[in-house]
């Protein structure tokens, strides 16, 4: 992919998606010592920045492909995505969840019109699920993270944010299957004036830290963390561009994540998920490396269970 | 007051605040049937409208005034609205505090800079702490609600509203002490094309509603609501203007407030205080009278204990 394929990109899907707002804060800034700029894709629409990726693998599909539909597997807000995006183009979306995502993803994807048929909670099961309705339906299979065109589609949200704010030092996403994170280094090797890429990352699923380091996919043995969104790993596609183009990523415990999330929704008041308060958690973790930076974070869902949402 | 009065209000206070944005929602149109405009006062500094008269009434004290400080009591928001307006203006702001407001405002008007003394959770007992503070200090004592200048700054929220959407059939806001309906009942009677202005109010605390039923200022009994900004009643400065330009005031149970309150917080993807959802929740449940209207409601703020809040 060159620069060309992301301008293409986000002509392709712009009138599918929003462009989302930024949102700055005074407090926040004194409180980490650096210019934040937040993007709120929790803005977005169906409440993610997927909705960018999954138009654009839709899009990019042949018309004989679209009418036989597509199927994903995903812990939430993927699902929601395809669902909405292939409603949007008249497509149908067939989708494979483990029985414990969250009750409010569950019914967004039905409120959408997406097919939806239960597994257990690990990739394997999600797996063979996803494979069975590929040769029942003759569905095309599009993966959640480790797709080029998800991840072309994903760039845009940089690449909104670097046109809006050209000189940033650095943007900080969260890292989970690595669709967004590869989307946004490709935003900013194209479209940054040396604008670094970090990656923000539950310690409790820290394939991608260990996978950068050992140079090779690394896997999660439990995933067992309150951002549910980041509980998957890298992919043969996401991996070779993260490798290239990502800087390095910061870990973060449990409790820095809700009180990341914390303080987003009391100073911002904007509801993020705590997938999204990762990236914001690994700014506030290593305030030393972003002292006096210009920094995007990308906020990158919105999408939580409020029933089941706790801060102490 | 005059429309000049309102005018030059807009003016003085302009720099001192932000001019919110108003956000809209597809899904909360289809679930209403009407064409919703959320003047979203829950961005607004220090996260509600009442930055807006606090403002302005201290900037309406004489040099001499504001030397000696203001001072007043309030549940919340206002204190801590009169603490930064004060503190932006170089004045003193002392404020009266019930022992039982929610911890996140208390330490916020510290924050502020705010001089607190705590009282007994009654009206009486605020009133006599005020009092004393006044005639000790030589303080000028500003009230939350029933100040002339502070209803013309809080109609400024309603002026922006009505700028940027001159063709808005009615306005919702919330009840409480009565100061922003008033100052958003001048605003659309200034600057509305024949714009009514409604108001929410929690059955636990609808003071309001039955003194429009019987002419004279009701008090209320016991107020228990979780909409905590609502619990005082009218002033004799703001219900004439209340009398003369409110349409009417619709009644909402407390189940009523919380749902409409996790609808905003789900699909707008912002965090509002309960009493911000009381005016949403008047549009719910008279869904017939304000179907294919164009409806602005003043989300009032956005101050939440996030460590007491409870969805079921």
């Amino acid at each position: 992919m060159d620069k060309q394929a992301l301008l293409e990109t986000e002509q392709r899907i712009s009138s599918y998606i929003h462009n989302t707002p930024i949102l700055t804060s005074q407090l926040l800034d004194e409180l980490t010592g650096s210019k934040l700029f937040f993007k709120c894709e929790n803005f977005q629409k169906m409440g993610a920045f997927k909705m960018r990726g999954a138009t654009n693998a839709i899009m990019q599909l042949s018309k004989a492909e679209q009418e036989r539909g597509v199927v994903t597997h995903s812990s939430g807000n993927f699902a929601q995505a395809l669902s909405l995006a292939a409603k949007n183009l008249g497509v149908d979306a067939y989708i494979v969840m483990p029985n414990n995502a969250p009750k409010v993803k569950k019914e967004a994807v039905l409120s959408y019109g997406g097919i939806v048929t239960n597994c257990e909670p690990n990739i394997t099961a999600r797996e063979q699920a996803a494979a069975q309705i590929v040769s029942e339906k003759g569905a095309t299979f599009i993966h959640p993270s480790n797709d080029l065109n998800v991840i072309l589609g994903n760039a845009t949200a940089g690449m909104e944010l670097l046109k809006a704010h050209p000189d940033l030092d650095m943007i900080v996403t969260p890292v989970g299957g690595g669709g967004l994170i590869a989307g946004t280094a490709l935003a900013a090797h194209y479209f940054g004036k040396q604008c670094l890429v970090i990656g923000g990352e539950p310690q409790a699923a820290d394939d991608a830290f260990r996978s950068l380091q050992s140079g090779q996919i690394e896997t999660n043995e439990a995933a067992n963390t309150v951002a549910d969104g980041l509980r998957t790993q890298l992919g043969d596609i996401n991996f070779p561009i993260i490798q290239k183009h990502v800087d390095h990523i910061i870990r973060v415990e449990e409790e820095e994540i809700t009180k990341a999330m914390k303080l987003l929704w009391e100073r911002l008041k904007i509801v993020v998920e705590p997938s999204s308060a990762v990236a914001f958690a690994a700014v506030l973790k290593d305030k030393e490396y972003f002292k006096d930076k210009f920094v995007g974070i990308i906020l990158s869902g919105g999408n939580v269970d409020l029933e089941t949402i706790k801060f102490q």
